[in-house]
Order: structure tokens, then C-alpha cells, then sequence
């Protein structure tokens, strides 16, 4: 381990030790560009180090390999996400986690399972998107309640919009990658996004649930007075 | 005259003189990209012929020259119209033409000044887009009595969707080119229209409020049981 | 059931059940992005509605998994629609269905069968594009008689401009991503549908046959004298 | 005054009067795509219900203009606002208002005052981009003292990117349309934001400094401990 | 002059002294990005060198300095085009120069004077789009006796394949870049002239009526049977 | 079969069976989006018609299959193409076809075979692009003597405007989507060559082996006195 | 100014004084989005620094509102750069810059001026595009004489990849804005250059001859012994 | 063998045999788009002129084809290259190649291959982005001492401008395809680079480590004082 700056480097990859100390938070390993024998290493100086650790976009095949060496990870299969929690952490406040649709809950799944992860409540409320959108002012009340909502959706990609001029918590949209023709993977999603008049919505990545769960329970804990 | 074919070849130009009799509606000119010198000469025909005629992308500069020779004419100047009118026609059943914001009305009103020209009542709904959606539920029943809905809208451009996901009549939306940044001149807008999961809306060029009006009449009008 | 809206809460999904009475129109259920367990459930309780639903962009082993829990339905192969049809609906007035290819058949089948299963006569007119313009005009005195037109067509797209010229009837284009090349997936068509200079024509996403189908079919009941 | 929803309707525009009670901060108008009739009209009816308002995007024209109605506005000329401050707000918090080069001061400018009218401190870190990346770290000490850093920046953009990945409170990132060639106006600083690997950051539209100090300024706030 | 290779060079341009011997044609010269000066001593060489020359997308105020020089030159304000001849051409064949409507002119201008400079008989058919197709088929017969076509459209740009639907000779299509909103600067009609059904047609870049009139040229000659 | 117009309706296609005698060549069929069941009902079609036929873009599946019902077609599978002769046609002329690399060579073949199946004599000059401009040098004497020039070329596509610098007459220039990266399929090809400085050079679709062959072929019999 | 990192604060810039110790090259300032009021600031404190500074894409009126105050600066209008050197450095080794037409020579002067700013010699071969590359090749044995090459070219922009092709030292890329339509403002030559199969060719931003100049200096000079 | 140009002419491939003689390096082979054969063909006439050859993008099946004619090959499979080496080149100077994650490594490979094979010292420096910009700075003092650095990166592509911007030798940026969402394929990164403020890096085409490694060596080896 190099001692100054608290990292081990395996060579294909340098791993962030102290981040829980020093930022606050565990740390997250993006997995869909990793071998799985990178993966495993990886997952094995966590564990070596007694570290929590989250890993994103990973496969089940991915799942099964790391686990012949650090059998304590867990799979959350329809988010993709791999965990690794040696140091449970107390979950408080609460991330409302909404998608405009059914093709957008793996997406969304991703979000509320790192929102979890790193400390926060989550409650979800799946395909209430604006084509119908009585059955959004039947939750909007509970909505509410949260510290922060996610909106997920792909296609049109209005929820987030829809939401932000109902509330004044922020709110984080997601676009996703769901549609065909010119919803061109996500890019008509994201530009209503970006585009939307109702203030207090920021916006990430397409397909980035991990981002707006980490910043939703960012957000979420300072709001709850904690990191 | 060309006998057979019904129109004036003036060079330049090949007009539509039996347009009326044939398709039921009078010829339209397109004003943006020729000269006033050109625009006189067909307005002039169309005079001559006793016909209708209306000019849209018009600018008063052109409707200035143009009206030296053919003093009959209107001109409509935020909907960038001009008129000439030698044939009165009834107006019938309702077009509602709606608005996301203030910056949309120009193109609302090219489609409500057209909508007019070829025989519909309309009655319009400006800014009730979505960041403030309460505007919106307020006249929803008022909308729905309309034959034909045209949803204007720029930025996020999420009327059209929300509209047409709470009435059962047709929605022409039409994406403007208002906004800034990443709204790419009204790009974001026209992806977010054509991505709506609500049926039941077409979508016309960003900007065309000529051809929703012209279309909207045109429904409209076949609703209402005449050409 | 939630009571006040009545639809029925599944978790990943909310059903519409009384949007016949509502909107006129039955529930359509994207089934793309959808897992074979969740369409089943959905399917299942619409069944148990006594309703009709419409499935679209399914896939044989969607259809396959289905039918175990709800036998009743059938699959359009060429259009990838399954149906659910327990109330039988009357078909009235004609929609004609073009295509400017062999190519473009799939997305019209989904057009056509939509446009039937929404209560409309539906004629075709396959593979009449404008490379060979003779054919189209052979067809052009029948495809008059319809009420309203869709036009299907993928690469230079032209077909439904011209078809647009030439009647007065509202033409519903829909650009395919058949095509290689500088087609990129069907935006080529697209944006050759936006800018038609003929007047009357109004388009949807590409592929997006259900969505025209279902316009189309709202028109021309509409025109026909019924919603 | 519409008296179910508390807004005002001058035709072109639908104010919202009750927004601070009912959502808790005060409206904000667009002003680009407004006539300057239009917003005198605006202003004096926030002013005559007594109500803050701030007019973003806005030029020394309109300014002068409606000052003859309102003479109580001021004009921040380099951020392109306008405000009307009849209820002092208690500036809680602490956001950090930053930019990557000089060029992008007029959007941060935009960001700062919007959080100031909204009840933020603000406090300001300009041209400390990461081309001489020591002037970033001389600040980091002071910057992580803020609840919620925004981070503005053009072309390459990724002073929001290295902020995100040395703290552990939330970074808002707004993207500016300096530059030129590839920059394409801002796209380039855009995907360069939403592609970023260091958790924590979400973005805005390009050049948006509104929405960024709106965000900004609510997270701060629910921070600090109110609305 | 440089001996070997018989071109001057000026320092910023290096001129072509003996292409007509070499190539069979004569210099052009495009003047949009050069300065009046550049431009004047490019015509005073050709000039002293008794050749003749083409200069494209040249402005008025280009012309008249020039002229002051070179007082033989003449300006085609409509084309944009500059020319000296001092050996006449004799005009052999023919190519047909069509446009879809009236705002195409001046790309349309630009390529029928290029091909008569280089020695080809013209005729142009203005104004002949497929909205209203009966214009077009009104002077197929007369169209389809040149040796090559010259189809100039913008918008939806679907002349070209029209036309080479219906006849065996060459057609090489230019997009222009009249239109707005989703015509993006003639993309929507270059992509529609690529991706035609129609064989036998080729395509220049957007308002490039230069290049179309100088290849018709060259296959008309070459069918004409001379150079 | 159509009396008047002379095309055989099979439903899903509309086959021109008089092509050779009205326009002059075959009739083509794209083979990509049909299936084999169409296909082989076309291929039959014209073989009872004692037509020429040639299927661009098919594979050796498609091949197969049709083989069982109309023995006599042949398959060029590099080139993806199948032929029905069944009426030898005289070739005269000569074609040059180019490419820039060897991962051009199956555009290009495609190109070849269709110049060839029209009626004209093909030589080939493959690997000559320009990052080795002796290779194209060596050669450039010999391809002179063509009518006309294919130039197929994927990446930064410069052999069609280097050729077209060095010649006098017809390029035909053949963006390919060989490549990675920033060629985005062609994209990078296709703008160099539109963008062009050389004169005579004209552009088909990316990939488009078919067109650039059918076109050469016809004005190559043009030049060499026949259609 | 802050001691320990040399740099003066300007509030809305941070100006690097101790650049030439540390990086062994003076200070860049990018004009074009600063106000004349705050170039005048920094030019100022470069001047009681002592130090060389190089100002970019500035314009005449920043040039004459800079010089009141700091009267030794000297103004490359045709590059667009503001200069003060009161350090001269000493001119090595030598750097070729080529551009492909007249219209680039702009961005070629920017890199020139550049690279003699800096410490190199630097040789301009203009005009020598590769539409007739036989000026190219009487100039390429002096060219090759360079330690780097600068290759400036728009619209098609194939100059770099022809260069790079024949010589065995490194070429900077520059494509340029110049041209129109399908270019895309620079878009078609940055594809062009970046597809280039002739191996030692990287390129920079559309217009960037600065960073090309920069950069083709800092090679030159470690080659040629020095930094 | 061709006797003036020294190549052999294969049909499909016209190879340089005297390249290293006359440009100073050996030929490299993109081997993605060419079939097994044709690369067999390929090495065994390298091998047979006693030549060093690389081969890029080539994959394990080709690799064994290859091999089983030419079994002298090495195939370096997380690079994909191919290489022949009969002539062992003396490595000198020293090329810094970095990544800013662990999905970057097969592009760094490629490049780190590239610059060795063609005669450079290699050392890498892996998964230093600036999401975690303490591992950067751990490594810097060490980068620093290398005469060239490659910066391989992708998504938000930051690494090669934070690097620029500290170091006083050229960068040469590679962006890579590494990424989801609005990465797209790499073009995020791209821009990113292209738009760096920080001087001296110069980018390369999207996961080209090949180029990038190619350019290095050149440029090492000419600092190092040698070709």
C-alpha cells in the first residue's frame, strides 16, 4: 500500500483505501469495462482492508466468478449492482425514487439500491409517467415527504420536469436509454431534461442511476444532518 | 395560363390557380426565401384570378412592397402573415391552439392565423405549459371541447405529451425553436414530441406553425362534415 | 384496484382499467422493455377486467409465455402485436396504409393492425414509392376514398410528401429505419417528413406504426361520425 | 385573479401569485423570448401583488423600459437580471460559485445572484481551471466550506469533474458556450460533465446559471435548515 | 511563373496558368474567404495570362474592386459569380437545371452558369416540387432530351429522386440550405438525395451548384463528344 | 399482371417488368430488407418474365434459398450480389473502379458487378489510397483511360478528391463505413468527399456499391454511344 | 500576488507570472471572450512582471484599447494575435506550416505567429491543397527539411493525411472553419484529419492554430536541443 | 515486385517492402477488415522480403491463421496486435503511457506495443484519473522524466488536459470508446480533448492507441536524436 496516499495499487487499477475517512463515503468500481479476474482483485483488497464497497453495471457471470474468492458479496441482479458491506451503515431520511415507466425500473433499481448503500431510506414509486398522469397526482403527496426525488425516464423523458414544478425538494433526473427511433438512445430524454423550465432539476447521465442515487443520498444525509 | 394544368408559369414561380376547385383549399406561398419583387408578382396573380392567397414567414418590409400593388392585403405581424382574401369563407367547428410559454406565441399564432384563413373558429390557450401544470388543468375542460388540440411548445416541449395523454381528440404539436444551450434550436423539443408515449400526437416541423393550423383546419373541418 | 383512479397497482406497472369509458380507447401495453413475467401479469389482469388490450412490439416469446396464463390472446407476427380482444369493437369509415417498400410492410402491419384493433377498415397499398412513381399512381383515385392516409416509408422518405400533394386528406407519415448507411436508423426519413412542403401531412417517431395507427384511427372515427 | 389557483392571466402570460407560500420561493421570468411590452406588463403585477420577482436573460433594453413602470428594479448588467426585492430575504448557507476561465463569469454571475435572491451566501472562486490546476488547489481548503459548490466551465470542461472528486458535498456543474470549433456551443463542456467519473455532480443546460443557483440555493437551504 | 509545373504563385494562392491545356478547363476560383485584394491580383493574373477563369460565391462588393483592375470581368449577382472570358467556348448539348421551388434560384442560377462557362447549352425548369407534381409532369418530356439533369432542392429535397424515377439520363442532385427548423441548413435534404431509391442519381455538397454545374458540364461534353 | 402499366402486383412488391424497354436497364432488387420467401417470388417473377435481374445486399442464406426455385441466378459473395441473366447484354466502355484500402474492396466489388451486370467493361485498381499516393501514382495513367471513375474510400476518404485533382473525367466518389471512431460509420468519408475542392466529383450514399455502379455504367454507355 | 503559487489575482483572473521558470514557456491569453477593460488589466500586470505575453484571437478595437495603457504591444491582425515581448527569445531549429487554400491562411498565421513567439523558425508554404497536388509536390523536399509540420486545411481537409504520408517527421493538423453546407464549420476536415491511415499525424481543435503553434514549437525545440 | 516503387502488388493489397528504408519505419497492417487470408498473404510476403511488420486491431483468430504460415508472429492479445520482428530495433528515449481507468488499458496497450515495436522505452502509468487526482499526483515527478506523454481516456476524457497541464512535454490525448450513455462511443472524451485549454496536447482518433503510439516513437526518437 502506498503509505501517503493511502491507495493499493494492483497495477491495472490504483484502489482508494481511506475514501470512507477521508471523503465520507465507501468506495464504487465500475465494473462493465473490468475483466472479471480484475474484479476480483479488486474486490478481494476491499475485503483485505475491511472496506464496504459497491460495484456497478456488473454482470451475473461477473457475480459469479468474484464470489469463489470474496463469498460475501451479494448481487442485485435487475439493478447490477455487486456489494460488498463489511461496516453496515444506518440508512436515514428518505429518497423518493419514481420512473416514468416499466422499462425504466433496472435504471432505476440502480439508483435506489446505492442511494441504500450509502445511507439512505428509499421509497419507489414505478410507472407514473405523464401519459397518464392521474396516477401521478395519486403519490405526488407522499412524493413529498422525501428529502430528494430521482426521476427516471427515457423516451419524452417529461416526469422530471412534471415533478419539479409540483415540489420544492430538489430533484435529480435520470434519462434512460429505453425508447427506439429518435429517442436515439437516450439523447431525447436527456435534452427534455436539460431543457425543462420548471427550476430545482438537475440532470445526470444517461442510464446513470449510480450517480443520482450517490448524489440523492449526498443530498439526502446533509439535509438529515449527517454526512 | 397553362390550359391544361390550371397554372401561371411566371418563371420563377409556377402558381396554383385551380387549387380550390381541385383540393378543396387555397394555395399558401412561402415567403422567407424570395425576394419582394417576386412575392408582388405572385400576389398579383393570385388577385387577378380572384383567388385567396396567404403568404406565410412573411416580414413587413415585404408586405409593404407587396401591398403597392395589391393594397388588399393583410398582414399579421406576429404570426408573419399575409392575407389576401377575395373569398370570404365560414368558419366551422374549433381548433384549441395551446402554448408552453410566452416565447411560443409567435408560431401559435401562425398556426391560429392559418387555421382561420381555411375555415375553423379557434380559440387559444397560451402559457400553460407544464412547469406550472395547475394552469393547464384549469382549461383542460375548456380544450376539450375542441375539434382538433395544437400543442406549441420550445425548450423541454412536454405540452403536446401531457395534452394528449388526457383527451381523446388529435394533437398536432408543434416543437419552436425558443430556448437556448442545449435545446439546439428547438431539436430537444421536436425528439421530445416524437418521443411521447401519450397517442394520439403527430408532430409538424420546429417552427411550422402553418402546416399544424393547415392540418388542425383540415381535421377539423372533416369533423365537422365539410372540406 | 385504487379506487378513485381506477387502475390497478401491479408494482412495476399501473393498469388503466376504465380507460374505455374515460378515453374512448382501450390500453396499449409497450411490451419491448418489458420482461415476459411482467407482461404476463399485465395481460392477466386485464383479462380478469374483462377489457381489451392491445400488446405492441412483442416478440414471439413474449406471445408463447403469455398465452400459458391468458390463451385468449393472438400474435401478428409481421406487425409484433399481440391482442386481447374481449369486447368486439365495429369497424368504421378507412384508413388506407401505403408503403414506399417491401421494406416498411413490418411498421405498416403495426399500423394497420393498430388502426383495426382501434376500430377502423384498413386497406393497404404496399410497396408504391416514388422510385417508380407509376405504381403509385395506378392506386391514387382508391387511396382518395379513405378518410385519412399513413404513409410508411423509410430512406429518402419522399413517399408521403407526394402523396400529401395530391389529396386533401390528412396524411400521417411515418418514417422507417430501413436503410443503411447516411439513412442513420431512419433519421433520414424523419427529417424528410418534417420538411415536406406539402401541406396536411404530420409525422411520427420512427417505426412508431402503433402511433399512427392509432391517430389515424381516432380521425377518421372522428370524421366517420364516432369516437 | 383567477381565484381557485391564484394566478393572474394577462393572455400572453399566466402568472404565478402565490408561488412563495405555496412552493416557498418566489417566481422567476424568462426574459429572451419576451417583448419588452410583455414583461413591463409582467413586472407590475408582481409588483402590485406585492411579490419578489427575478427576470433572467435579460438586456439593458428591456431593463430601461420597464423601469418606467417599475422604477424599483435593478439590473445586474453582467448577469443578465433583473430583480424586484419587496420582501428582503435572510441569506442563510453558503453555495461557492466557481468557474474554470474569465469567460465564463457572466453565467456564474447569473448563478450567484439567483442564489443570492433566492437566501444563499454566496461566495466566489474565478479562472481557477484545471489548464494551471495549483490556482484550484490554492482554494479547495475555503471552497469545501460551502453547502454546494457550482461549477462553471466551457470547452473542455472539467473543472466540476476535479472539484467533485476532492469533496463531499454536492456539485452542481454548468456548462458555458465559450469557445469555438468543437465546442459547438457548449456541447462539448456538456458531455464532458454528464460523462464524469467523479460522483456527486449533476448538471445543468448550457449557459443555465439560473437553474444552477436556483438548485443550488434550495439544497443549500434545506441544508442550513429551511426552505 | 513557375517552369515547370506553369502555375503563379502569388505567395497566398497558387494559380492554375495552363489547366485548359492539361485538364480541358478552365481555373475557378472560390471567393468567399478571400480578401478583395487576394482576389484582384488572382484576376489580373489570369488576365496577363489570357485565360479565362470562373470566380464562385463572389459578392458585389468583391466584384466592383475587382473590376477596377480587371474592367472586363462580368458579375451574376443572382449566381454570385465572377467571369473572365477572353477565349469563348462554344456551347455543345445540353443539361436540363430543375428546381424544386422558387428559393433553390440562386443555387440553381450558380450551377447554370457554371456549366455554360464550361461549354454547355442550359435549360432550366424552375419551380417544379413535388407538392404540386402536375408542374413536374408537365415538362417531363422536354426534361428527359438533355444529356444530364440538375436537380436543386432544399427541405424535404425529393425532386432529384423523383426525376430519376422517370427518365435513364444522369441526375446529379443539390441540397440547399433553404428551409428552417429541422431542414438543419439543407442536412435533411442532402440525406434525403443520398439515401434515394431512384438509381442513376449522384449527389454535391449543400448549395455546391458550382460542382453541379461543372460535372454536368464535363458528362455532357464528354457525351457530346468532345471535352 | 398490370395491363397499363406493365409492373406484376405479388402484394408485398410491385415488379417492373418492362423496365429494359421504357427506361433502358434492368430492374434491381434490394435484398437486404426482403425475405427470402419475397425474394424467391421475385426472382420467379422475372425469370417467367425472361427478365435480367439483379439483388444488391443479400446473403448466402437468401442465395440458397431462392436457388431451389430459380437454379440459373449466380451469387458474387464478396460483392453480396445474386444475378438473373437471361439476356446477355454487350460491354463497351470501361469503368475504373478504385479503393483507397483493402477493407474497401467488398463496396467496391459490389460496384463492379453492377457496372458490369448494366453493360460496361470494369477495371479494378484496389489498395491505392493516399498514404502511400506512389501506389495511386504508378496507376493514375492507366485509370485515365476509363470514362469514368469509382473512387471507394472509408475513413478520411481522400482518394476520390485526389483523383479527382488529377483527371478530367467523371469521379464518382463511394463513402464506405470501414473504420472506428470518429469515422462513425461512414460519416468522416462521406463529408470529405462532399466537401471536395476537386471539381467533377460527385457522391452516392455510404456503401452504396449499387449506385455508383449503375450510375457509372450509364454514363459510361452515354460517352461510349449508347444507353 | 500570492507568494506561494506566483500568480497574481485579478478577482476575475488568475494570471501565472513564474510560467517561464516553471514551464519554461511565457503565458497564453485567450481574448476573444474577455472584455477590453479586463485584457487591459492583465496585459498591464504582464508588463510591470516583465514578462513575454501572447494574446489570441483578439480583435483590432481590444488591440487599440490595450495599447493606451501598454504601449509596447504589437497586433498580428491576419493571425488576430496581441503581443509583448520584452524578453526576446532566441529562434531555433524550424517549423513548416502548409495550408490547403487561400481562405485558411488565417488560422495559419495564428500558428506561425505562435511558434515564432515561442522560439521557433518557422517556413509558409500556402495554397498547396491537394485538389492540384502538383503544387504540393515541388514543395515537399523543402518541407521535409522541418523538424514539424503544421497542416492547415478545411472543407475536405485531406492536406495533413497526404503530408504525413511522405515524410518521416511529426504533422499538427489544424482543420479550419473555411467553407460551407456539409462542411459543418470545421466539422468535415476535423473528421478527416482524425480518420488520416498515414501514421504521425495528431490533430487540434477547429481553428486552433495557436495550440498547433504551441505544440509544433515545443517539439521543435526539444528536438532541436532546447526547450 | 514492382522495381520503381518497391512494392508487391498482392490484387487485394499493394505492400511497401521498402519502407524503412525510405520513411524510416516499418509498415503496419490494420488487420479489422481484412479476411484471414488476406493477412496470411500479407505476413508471409513481409516475411519473405525480411521485413519487421505490425499488425493493428487483429484478433486471436486471425492471430492462429496467420500463424500457421508465418509461425514466427507474437500476438500481443489485450493490445490486439500482431507483430513480425526479423530486425530487433534498439529502444531509446522513453514514452510515459497513462490511463485515467482500468477500462482504458487494451487502447494504452496498444499504444505502449505500438511505441516499442517502432523503438522507444516504455513506462506506464495506469488508472491515474483525475476522479481520484491524488494517484495523478503521486506519479507526476516520475511522468515527467519521459519525452513524450500518451494520455489514454475516456467518458469525460479529463486526464491528457490535467496532465498538459503541468508538464512542459507534448501530450498526445487518445480518447477511447469506454463508456455508456452520453459518452457516445467515445465522442464525450474526443471533444473533450480537442477543447482542452491546457497547451502541447494534440489528440488522435478515438481508441487509436496505434497512431498515438506510432506518434510518440517519432517524436521520442527524433528529441532522443535519432529517427
Amino acid at each position: 500500500m502506498n503509505n501517503e496516499n493511502k491507495y493499493t495499487d494492483l497495477g491495472f487499477a490504483k484502489l482508494d483505501m481511506e475514501r470512507t475517512k477521508r471523503r465520507g463515503y465507501s468506495e464504487a468500481v465500475f465494473c462493465e469495462c473490468k475483466t472479471k479476474e480484475q474484479l476480483s482483485g479488486i474486490f478481494l483488497s476491499f475485503k483485505e482492508n475491511g472496506s464496504n464497497v459497491i460495484g456497478t453495471r456488473a454482470n451475473a457471470e461477473q457475480f459469479e466468478y468474484i464470489k469463489q474468492t470474496v463469498p460475501e458479496i451479494t448481487f442485485n441482479k435487475e439493478g447490477r449492482i455487486i456489494q460488498l458491506i463489511q461496516n453496515p451503515i444506518n440508512k436515514i431520511g428518505e429518497v423518493a425514487v419514481c420512473t416514468g415507466g416499466t422499462g425504466d425500473i433496472p435504471v432505476a433499481e440502480e439508483a435506489a439500491a446505492t442511494a441504500e448503500f450509502f445511507g439512505s431510506n428509499v421509497k419507489k414509486y414505478y410507472d407514473i409517467g405523464i401519459a397518464g398522469i392521474h396516477r401521478l397526482f395519486d403519490k405526488i403527496d407522499e412524493i413529498k415527504k422525501a428529502n430528494v426525488i430521482i426521476a427516471v425516464a427515457g423516451m419524452e423523458g417529461a416526469l422530471g420536469g412534471v415533478l419539479a414544478g409540483m415540489v420544492d425538494i430538489p430533484v435529480i433526473a435520470v434519462p434512460t436509454s429505453v425508447g427506439y427511433g429518435s429517442s436515439f438512445h437516450g439523447l431525447s430524454a436527456l435534452l427534455t431534461m436539460l431543457n425543462s423550465c420548471a427550476e430545482g432539476m438537475t440532470v445526470v447521465n444517461i442510464d446513470n442511476g449510480f450517480n443520482a442515487g450517490y448524489s440523492a443520498n449526498q443530498i439526502n444525509r446533509l439535509i438529515a444532518g449527517k454526512k
